[in-house]
C-alpha cells in the first residue's frame, strides 16, 4: 500500500485525511437538501457502493438504513473468492483471512449402506482449486464484515457513515431535469423524530434495500420466480459432537430424516447448520409452521446418527424460504427508451437466491462494485451518462445465469441417491456436480458478454489464461524496485481507475526503441493516446488510466534506470516518484505468470482491467490504435 | 484466533470482554496507591511488556510516561524477522507485513575503479535466508509499532492505557517486606498537576525509561562503553532521486567523502539515509557540532555522485552519537545477594548500539518479552519469586554478545577496502560480514546457555533443527481439524503458557496403545504429569501448559474421531471443544516439518517451549519423568 505521497501523516495508514466541508450527522442535524447518490439500506450491496464512492469527497453521498444500527449477528455468511479479491482492492483482505474460516475442504456423508440408519463420508473434494484464486472461500458473520465497509467508508477522505432510522417511503424522477432529479421521501423510522417525512433530491438514487425494496417497487419492478417449496432452518450455535468433521465443510443427506448442511465458522468454536425442514405446500410460508429452535437441534440429531450435537449456545437462528427470483431490469429505463437511467436496485433487491449455493451476499456486492465506478466516471464528467445503462445489461445477464445454475445444484441436492452412490460403485452425482460448480461458486466463472466495455477477442491468443470479460486472474510477480513477491492483482485498488499491464516480450528488457519503451512513450506523449486525452490538465498522469509493465527477466537481469518515465511517473502534490509500477518474473518458485496465464512469450501484450477488475481488452503492444479506439468508446 | 469460547460476542475479535473494576485514568483521577507492576517508559520495551501484562488483568499493571503523549514519528525504525515472530504472537505481524516496507535484498556500492568519484553496485545479498524465517524483515516507523503496542492494550481485558506526563524521579526498596516493596516517586510532568510528586508502591518497577534512566540510576546502575566517536545524521526524507536503488536498503561506501546507509520505508516514498557526518574529538559529543539538515542532504549528495537526490520533505532528523554501552546487571540484586529481584532494568536503560546494525530496538522488546511472562508466573504463584533472577543473566550474556557483534560490525563498515576489493577480484569483506552476519541480525542466532529454565541438549538429536536455547523455528503444517495450511509457530500466542509439541513416530497415526496416544492419557490424568501437577483446580487443562501434537500422515489419512482427549479439550465457560491442536505434515508442497527441522521420523519427539518462544528441552515421547522433572524446577 502507498500513503505519504502528499507528505507524512502519523498514524494508521488507512485513516485518509479528511476532506473538508463535510455534513454533520446525528439527530440534530438537518438532513442535506441534495446529494449526488442516495443509497437504500446497509446490507452488503450499500455497504460496497458506499465503501467504494466514498473515496470520492468529490461525490455527496448518503447512505439511509432503516434499522437504528448495524445488526450484530446472523443473516449470510459464505465469502466467495471473487469476493475476497475484490475485499484486496478495498484493502481489508488481509484482515478478513486473519480472522474467518476457510474452507479448504467440503466433506459428502450420505447414508452407510451397511446400515442405512447411519451417515457415513463418502467424499471430500478440495474446495478451491489450486491456482483458481490467490484468495481463499470464507465464511464470516455477515455483522462483521458490515463494520469492515464501515471502517472502509469512516477512514476515507469523506468519513462517510449511514444516516440510521431513516426508511425510503417513496421516490419519483423527474425526466425534464439533470439537476437532482429523483426526489426521495424519507421517513423517521425510530420515532425520534416522531416519524417525521423528509425530503432529498438527489442525482442518482440506487436500491440496496433488500427482497421487498422500496426502491425497487417505486420504479414498477417485481420479483418474479419460485415461491421456496423448502423449509430450511439455519442456526449458528456453540456445540460439541462427536461428528468429526464439524471443523470442515459438510453436505450430509441422510436416509430418511433429511439434509444437513455444516459451516464451520470464525474464531474456531461457532458452527452454522442449514437443516431441511418439512416441505411446505403451494402459497405456505415456513414462518406459519412455528418451527422453533428446538426442532432444528431434534432435527439434526436425527439427520447426523450417530452421532449427536450438544448445543451449548444457539447464537442466533432463523426459518429461511427465500426461493430464487429475479426482476426483468436493474434500473427505471423503461423499456425502448434510450435515456440515461437514474434509479437502480441492487443485491436481495433484484434477485434473491437460496442460501444453499451461498451465492446471495457475494452477488449483491458485486453488483454494486460493477455500478460504483460507472457512477464516479459520471459523475465527475469522465464519461457519458450511457454508460450507466450498461450496469443492468451486465448484472441481470449474470444473475440470470446464477439463478439457473442455482435451480440446478437444488435440483441435484434434493434428488434421491441411486443405488450405484449409495453402493460406492458410482461417484454420487452430488460430488460430481459440486466440483463442476467449483468455478461458479467461486464467483471466477462471470463472464461479460462483448459490449463497447468488453472488446471482442480479436487477440486473446496473445493472453490465453486471461480471458476478455472475465474477472483479471492474479498472479506472482516480483516488484523491480525493491525486489518484493507480490500478486500482480493487488497493484488495483477500489479507486474507479483503469488498468493497463503491459506484458513485455521475450527479449525486451526496455532497452530504448523496445516495443515496451515504445508504447510507453506513446502513452506518456501522443495526443492519441488514450492517457493523454483522457487525463485532465493538473491531474497525475495516472489518475484515471494506470499503466503497469511486466518483465519476463528477474530483477536482478533489469536495469531500474533504463525504465521508461511513464513507469516511473512523479504525482501527487510533492510530485514524488512512484516506484511501483514495474514488476517481473518471480525468481523464489513462486510461478512464472507468463506460463501460468499463458501470456505470448514472443510477443507479449496489453491487458486492458476495467476498475472492477474485468478484463474489457488484450491487445498487442503496438495496438495503439485500437487502444484509442477502446477508450475514446468508454470515456470522455 | 479463537474466540466466541465463553459465548458469542459481536464485533472485532480482537477487542477482548473488558475486565471488571479497573482503575479510571485521566487529569482529574487520582493515582493508584499500589500496583503489581510499574513500567517506566513508553518506548518499545515498556509497551511490549504493557502489552503482554495487559492480557491479565488479575495483575495491576501501571506504565508512566514523562512526555504528554505517544510520539508520532521517528527514532528507530529496523523490525527484524525473530521481532516479527513475536509480534505475530501478540496478533498484529499481519497489520504490520501490510503497511511496512520489506527488507528483501541490501545492496553494496562502493567507488566505481574505473572513476573512483563515482560509485557504484558492487554487490547484492538476499536479506532473509530462505527458511531462516517464516517471517520478513521489516522497516516501520517507530512511533506507529507504538500504536499497535497500545492498541493491544487498549483492546485487552485490562484496557491498559499509559499513565502520561509523570516522569519517574527516584524509587526506594525495602527488603524487610512483600507487600508492594518498592516506592516509586512521581513528578507530574506536564505542569497541569504543577509538577506535583505522588507516590506509588509496586510490586515490581520496570525500568523501560531509555538511554538516561532514572530507573537504572537509582539502582545504582551506571551505562559502561564506547563513547561514540563518530557522528551520525540520520533523516526520514521525502525526496527524488535518480539513484536506482533507492527502494532497497543500501550501504554505501564513497572514496572519500563517507558513507550512507539507505533504508526504503513504508508507503512506497518515504526513506530513511543515515549519513556519515565528521569524526568527534574524544568527550565531544555531535550536538555540540551544530549539523543542519542542509548540511547532511549535502553530504548525501556528495557521496552518492553521479546520482542526486532532491528532497521535497524533511519528515525527520537528528544527529545521532549513541554507541555501544552496557551495565552489570539488568536487576537490583547486589552482588553476591540471592535474593529475589524487585526492579529491573531493560532496553536502552541497561545497554544501548549504534543503529548501524539495526538491533536497539529489537534488542528492547526481546528483554521484556523474556521478563515479561516470568512476572506472570511469579505474580499468579506459579513460580518461585528466584525465576526473575534468570532475566538480568538471560538477558546480560545476550547483550554483552550482540555489543562484541556490533563492534565488529562497526569497524568493518569504517575498514577502508583493500584493491582486491576494489578491483572486484575479491568479495568486499563488508558483504562477506553482512551474510555472516545475517541470522544474527535476523534476531534468530540468540542462543540461552543450559540453567534450570533450559535443559541440557541429551537429546538433542530427536529434533536437530529445534535447538534447546534457541527460538522455536515455526515450518508449515497442515491443522487435521479443517485442513488449513498454516505455521505450526502460530499456535503460540502471548499468553505466558507452555507449549509442548509432541511429534509422532512414523508408524503413529494415534492408534490407542501409540506412543502418541500413551503421552496424551500419561499427561492428562497421572499424578505426576506436569499438565495435572501445575494446572490449578478448575482452571483449564491448557491453563498453563498448552500440549499440541504433529503427525507425519497427511490430514485425509488420519482419523480425527481416535485422537485423544488431551488434544480435543473442553475448556472454557461452557465447556466447548478445541479443534486446533492436532496438525499434520503440509500435504500441498510446502514442506514436511519432520524434513524442515530434522525431527526424528522412526522415534518422533517432545519439545517444550517456554511462552516467550524458546526451546527449553527435546525429550523423547516417553520421557515422562525427565519431563516431570523439567517442569518441577520451573512451575510450583
Ligand atoms: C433473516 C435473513 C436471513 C438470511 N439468511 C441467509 C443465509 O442463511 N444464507 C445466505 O446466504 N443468505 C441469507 N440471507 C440473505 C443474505 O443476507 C442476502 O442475500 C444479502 O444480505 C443481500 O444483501 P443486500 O445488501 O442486497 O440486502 P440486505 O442485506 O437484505 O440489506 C438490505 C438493507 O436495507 C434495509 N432496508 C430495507 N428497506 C429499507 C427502506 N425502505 N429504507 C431504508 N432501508 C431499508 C434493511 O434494513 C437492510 O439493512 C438472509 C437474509 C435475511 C433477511
Ligand atoms: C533521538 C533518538 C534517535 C534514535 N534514532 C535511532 C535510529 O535512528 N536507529 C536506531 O536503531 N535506534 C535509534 N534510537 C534508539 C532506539 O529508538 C532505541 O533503541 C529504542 O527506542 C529503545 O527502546 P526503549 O523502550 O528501551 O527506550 P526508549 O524508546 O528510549 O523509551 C524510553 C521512554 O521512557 C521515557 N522516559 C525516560 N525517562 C523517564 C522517566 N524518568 N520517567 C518516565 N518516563 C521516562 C522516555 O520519554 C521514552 O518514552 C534513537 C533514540 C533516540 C532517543
Amino acid at each position: 500500500m502507498q500513503f505519504y505521497k502528499d507528505g507524512f501523516r502519523g498514524g494508521s495508514p488507512d485513516v485518509k485525511q479528511a476532506a473538508p466541508g463535510r455534513r454533520n450527522r446525528g439527530v440534530n442535524e438537518p438532513l442535506p437538501e441534495k446529494v449526488d447518490v442516495l443509497i437504500a439500506g446497509t446490507g452488503p450491496a450499500g455497504l460496497c457502493l458506499a465503501a467504494q464512492l466514498a473515496q470520492f469527497p468529490d461525490i455527496e453521498t448518503m447512505i439511509v438504513e432503516r434499522m437504528p444500527t448495524n445488526i450484530i449477528k446472523g443473516k449470510a455468511d459464505g465469502i466467495n473468492t471473487r469476493t475476497m479479491e475484490m475485499f484486496q482492492a478495498f484493502g481489508f483482505a488481509d484482515k478478513v483471512k486473519r480472522e474467518t474460516y476457510w474452507v479448504n475442504q467440503t466433506n459428502f456423508w450420505m447414508p452407510d449402506p451397511v446400515n442405512p440408519q447411519h451417515i457415513k463420508r463418502v467424499g471430500r473434494v478440495q474446495d478451491v482449486a489450486d491456482d483458481s484464486s490467490e484468495m481463499p472461500h470464507i465464511l464470516i458473520n455477515q455483522a462483521r464484515l458490515h463494520e469492515l465497509f464501515l471502517e472502509v467508508m469512516k477512514n476515507s477522505a469523506s468519513r462517510l457513515e449511514p444516516d440510521y432510522s431513516w426508511e425510503i417511503v417513496s421516490l419519483t424522477v423527474d425526466p425534464t431535469t439533470d439537476d437532482h432529479p429523483v426526489t426521495v421521501t424519507l421517513k423517521d423510522a425510530s420515532g425520534v423524530n416522531w416519524w417525521a417525512t423528509r425530503t432529498v433530491r438527489a442525482n442518482y438514487v440506487v436500491g440496496c434495500d433488500g427482497a421487498h425494496s422500496a426502491v425497487r417497487k417505486a420504479i414498477g419492478g417485481e420479483l418474479h420466480g419460485d415461491a421456496a417449496h423448502q423449509a430450511w432452518g439455519v442456526m449458528d450455535i456453540l456445540a460439541n459432537t462427536d461428528f468429526p468433521d464439524v471443523r470442515q465443510k459438510c453436505l450430509i443427506s441422510s436416509a430418511s430424516e433429511g439434509n444437513v448442511l455444516i459451516l464451520p465458522r470464525e474464531g474456531g468454536y461457532v458452527f452454522r447448520m442449514y437443516v431441511e425442514l418439512d416441505k411446505l405446500k403451494d402459497g405456505e410460508k415456513a414462518a406459519s409452521r412455528k418451527f422453533t429452535q428446538d426442532d432444528m437441534i431434534a432435527a439434526a440429531n436425527r439427520i447426523i446418527k450417530p452421532y449427536s450435537i450438544d448445543v451449548k449456545e444457539v447464537v442466533w437462528w432463523s426459518i429461511y424460504d427465500i426461493g430464487h427470483s429475479l426482476t426483468d431490469k436493474f434500473d427505471d429505463v423503461p423499456e425502448g427508451s434510450d435515456r440515461a437511467p437514474r434509479v437502480f436496485t441492487a443485491g436481495d433487491a433484484c434477485h434473491t437466491h437460496s442460501p444453499k449455493a451461498g451465492q446471495g451476499m457475494n452477488v449483491s456486492m458485486q453488483d454494486t462494485f460493477n455500478l460504483g465506478w460507472k457512477l464516479v466516471h459520471v459523475l465527475q464528467g469522465r464519461a457519458d451518462p450511457s454508460l450507466l445503462r450498461s450496469y443492468s445489461k451486465e448484472r441481470l445477464t449474470e444473475a440470470k445465469r446464477l439463478v439457473e445454475t442455482d435451480h440446478e445444484w437444488s435440483r441435484i441436492m434434493s434428488a434421491p441417491t441411486t443405488q450405484a452412490e449409495r453402493d460406492g460403485t458410482e461417484e454420487p452425482r452430488i460430488i460430481r456436480q459440486f466440483k463442476a460448480n467449483l468455478e461458479f461458486t467461486g464467483g471466477t466463472a462471470v463472464k461479460y458478454d462483448t459490449s463497447t466495455l468488453f472488446a471482442p477477442p480479436t487477440h486473446q491468443a496473445l493472453a490465453q489464461g486471461e480471458e476478455i470479460g472475465r474477472r483479471f486472474h492474479s498472479a506472482p510477480v516480483v516488484r523491480l524496485s525493491d525486489a518484493k513477491q507480490m500478486q500482480l492483482g493487488h497493484a488495483a485498488e477500489a479507486d474507479a481507475r483503469w488498468r493497463i499491464y503491459a506484458f513485455a516480450g521475450q527479449a525486451d528488457s526496455s532497452n530504448l526503441g523496445s516495443a515496451i519503451h515504445k508504447l510507453a512513450d506513446w502513452l506518456e506523449t501522443d495526443a492519441k493516446s488514450p492517457v493523454v486525452k483522457h487525463t485532465r490538465k493538473g491531474e497525475d498522469i495516472d489518475a484515471v488510466i494506470d499503466v503497469r509493465a511486466v518483465f519476463q527477466q528477474t530483477f536482478d537481469q533489469l536495469a531500474y534506470e533504463h525504465m521508461p518515465s511513464l513507469f516511473k511517473p512523479r504525482t501527487g502534490q510533492l510530485g514524488l516518484q512512484d516506484h511501483e509500477k514495474i514488476f517481473c518474473v518471480d525468481h523464489k518458485g513462486a510461478g512464472d505468470i507468463y506460463d501460468m496465464r499463458g501470456i505470448d512469450r514472443e510477443k507479449g501484450c496489453l491487458i486492458v482491467v476495467r476498475p472492477d477488475q474485468y478484463i474489457a481488452n488484450v491487445l498487442p503492444l503496438d495496438g495503439f490504435d485500437e487502444l484509442s479506439a477502446f477508450f475514446a468508446g468508454v470515456l470522455r
